[in-house]
């Protein structure tokens, strides 16, 4: 079933004698596939059909592009156990895990899909002619092919048809998704379930197209003219060198990396006292979730010195070192897991709650450490994200320190404060500065767990993301890939759908500057 | 009246000993006045300064913004014929130019005021809570203190109080401006009004700020890591140099750079062939339009081979060589528009129409060429802009070639097209190629004049801009400033009012996926 090529549009292609392979992390054992990387030409190849692709799917409808974008979600759920089997053998993740996560990328597309067939997204603006002024009309209009990067912690909802995907066939963009190396087979599979969905309902030729390859094919990729928006789910290595090689290409185009973040948490000091051990049972699980191995992930927990926090320490030590050792997503992030954390336990300025256990093959388990704002303070290092189980314990002696610490902190994705009302409300200050690091802010909660839906922000300022104006889980992750183009004095004829004066969508719009369908 | 100093804040400073002057470049004549060099250590003290106003003016409420706004269009207002003779002074442009300049500068804050005032431009969007899913609400926020470089060519409109300032002002972002070396005077004045209305109407001291100084000073604004983003409107090289440098700090920041644009023109056959002397007289009025220093200026204008063509050439050369010579922005303006002029009447390709004219001083003479497509095609060179009044007409030999012309184009602000609607229609292909290379598309009218309104897109792909999503001019200008943050299950005391469930505002919101007041 597992065939190895890359798909140039609907052609298999397997021109490369060199190729990848993917292993399980729980075993190492050896998968079935030998993915051919692809080389200069078949990369020609597929921007070139891309490019040709869009001159077509730009004009496709919004019904037309949900049809398609359901008949995704469908061929996806078609492919039953052979998915979650290949995803769980690629990433070590437990089919319950993954069968969630199908059911997220499927609701994604459909999401959009509805998104689509409603239309208002586009924006639609009409001025219309007054005093003189000619008449003007606005609306969003698709970039051009975007190249997708997936991400290894989540095969299916933020790889091959994942939101990147999802977002970019909506706003009217064909795709070319260079398949992450640690899941090549399951890429494979759902890349076949695109090809055939686009098929099925007649979608352009070179509207998607599958890559296999390790750095060298993703750099030829960004750098490539026809390419026009980059979507990356990964490390802030692998995310800043593709930024950078973004806009130093003649043409600069825009890079969505969401790189990560250490998600700081805000234990206010009342609540704390009341619910010490809830607390940390709730957060040992949200540490410990997937291996630690989600960008929401709790890296760095905030509390006030006392009695409260150490309870609060004790516990969420007791249960870490009671958890299950997790396998990590490949040998390269287990690897790396187990460094990072080396050398902060190697430092003087840190406390070990709980040190590394029992680790054979990929398995990584879980650990915590604590250290005083005042060391906390002295440099950027405690920032560096841990990707996997682990998190850092920052204990302050008052309410001044607690807001330098927030003060401090990098861009991130989420910031979450716990505490009850009348205390959250007396740390106004610490809450303001905190939204100015981050993309959504939490109440009461654990990071980890995304919402899919029109009010989710999944960004947030460098360097959580390369452009904090953006999202990439929810509907207006769509606007990525669009820009406005304006028509002046425009023939009825010749306007979109979106802009004709009888409104045939019968979309929102803003007409003379008031709202109206 | 003109003192020279930078201000920091609503303090005067002139630490430095080195300044610079300006001149009226139609007369080469001194004017009053020594504009100190901002210093290391004012730039410092004024981005710290726009940092703590950030702190207050980020709770601003759309109303007190609005008053703000307001305020400094009155103010402006105030400077009545002082601010007119200064600004044509520095420029060279005409009183009632400048006049008309001031309106729409003034006109712009008012839109900015009533959008604030009505309120819906912060894209609220509410989830609620349902099956296990957390209650989730987003909205725009400002990014932060932005870095504004004004233009040559709009003294007032582009520049101190223009777009930039009015759309960052209106996010919520303080903002530092950067003086235009072309018109320090008229800076100085136009600051001191934005600095009376900020006192007027309490505004946090630091939310405005002026800095004279040339390329160096901007430079260390840009880097300056309290800079959030940065607005510009000027030349290729300054713009991409600004671009790099932004992308080359610690924390990328978003530049939005508007450089030029070459506002492709094409003339179908039977509308040029019923018309081709009226269509040569309205060109020639936009080409020489202030002395063709428009960004929107007419550089390239295509049409098809044959006697309504030539008729075309032959009356807009001969307007052409009657035209007024005028007087250029600055002597670099003047200076590198007969460079470049010159660079291109030398070379084998083309055919001169209209030579330059006697040109003293800082005047430029209109001035025409025309090519083959065949040639045209050659090479990007033709695409170069010569910013002045300088046209080039490109003749095609057929409807492909005319396709060809356009698949060739570079990204653009403008394409205009001039065709019977019935040919419109037959052009259909063209028309949906160049859509993909503008950010503005206009029918049977000039490119120069730029509406604004809410529907109006003033960007376009690169090189035009640095940012194809976003536009300088309209409402939709104010999202270049701001981001989305979510609050995920937030104690109503501590939403927004923009988000509260009873929507205080009354603004538009997507509640649950429907649009509502």
């Amino acid at each position: 079933m597992i065939e190895g090529t890359n798909f140039i549009g609907s052609s298999a292609s397997a021109e490369n004698s060199e190729y990848l392979t993917a292993s399980n992390p729980a075993t190492d054992e050896k998968l079935s596939g030998e993915f051919h990387k692809a080389t200069q030409e078949e990369i020609d190849k597929a921007t070139q059909k891309a490019q040709e692709a869009f001159l077509r799917y730009r004009n496709v409808s919004g019904e037309e592009k949900a049809a398609f974008l359901d008949q995704i979600a469908d061929e996806i759920v078609e492919l039953e156990d052979t998915l979650i089997e290949r995803a769980s053998n690629e990433s070590g993740l437990s089919h319950g895990r993954l069968e969630g996560e199908r059911s997220r990328t499927c609701n994604q597309l459909r999401m959009f899909a509805d998104l689509l067939r409603e239309g208002s997204w586009v924006d639609a603006r009409i001025n219309h002619a007054e005093d003189g002024s000619p008449d003007v009309r606005y609306m969003l209009f698709p970039l051009g092919p975007v190249a997708v990067f997936g991400a290894s912690n989540f095969p299916l909802a933020f790889s091959t048809a994942g939101g990147d995907t999802a977002s970019a066939l909506a706003a009217g963009c064909p795709v070319i998704v260079k398949s992450h190396e640690s899941h090549p087979g399951t890429n494979e599979l759902v890349a076949r379930a695109i090809l055939k969905a686009a098929d099925k309902t007649g979608m352009p030729e070179g509207v998607f197209s599958s890559l296999n390859g390790a750095a060298e094919v993703g750099s030829k990729l960004v750098k490539n003219s026809k390419i026009k928006a980059v979507g990356f789910t990964g490390s802030y290595g692998a995310g800043t060198a593709i930024y950078r090689m973004a806009q130093q290409r003649d043409e600069p185009i825009p890079v969505y990396a969401e790189m990560g973040s250490i998600n700081p948490v805000f234990l206010l000091e009342e609540k704390l006292s009341e619910q010490a051990e809830e607390l940390a049972e709730q957060y040992a699980g949200s540490v410990t979730l997937g291996a630690g191995q989600f960008c929401t992930n709790p890296g760095l927990i905030v509390g006030m010195e006392g009695s409260a926090l150490e309870t609060f320490k004790n516990r969420l030590s007791d249960k870490l070192k009671e958890a299950e050792v997790g396998c990590m997503l490949n040998t390269g992030i287990a690897t790396n897991y187990r460094k990072k954390r080396a050398e902060i336990f190697e430092k003087d300025d840190i406390e070990i709650l709980t040190e590394s256990g029992p680790e054979e093959g990929n398995y990584g388990s879980a650990s915590m450490a604590t250290i005083t704002a005042s060391d906390f303070l002295k440099n950027d290092n405690w920032q560096e994200e841990v990707f996997g189980p682990y998190t850092l314990v920052v204990s302050c002696e008052g309410k001044d320190q607690m807001l330098e610490v927030a003060e401090h902190l990098q861009g991130q994705l989420t910031v979450t404060f716990v505490g009850n009302e009348n205390e959250l409300t007396e740390h106004g200050e610490l809450v303001a500065q905190c939204r100015e690091k981050a993309g959504r802010v939490i109440f009461n909660s654990v990071p980890t767990g995304v919402r899919v839906c029109s009010a989710m922000q999944h960004g947030g300022p460098f360097p959580a993301t390369t452009d904090s104006k953006f999202t990439s889980v929810g509907t207006a992750s769509i606007r990525r890939f669009v820009r406005p183009i304006a028509f002046q004095d425009c023939p009825e004829v010749l306007l979109p759908n979106e802009l004709k004066d009888d409104n045939p969508l019968d979309i929102y719009r803003l007409v003379d500057d008031n709202f109206t369908k």
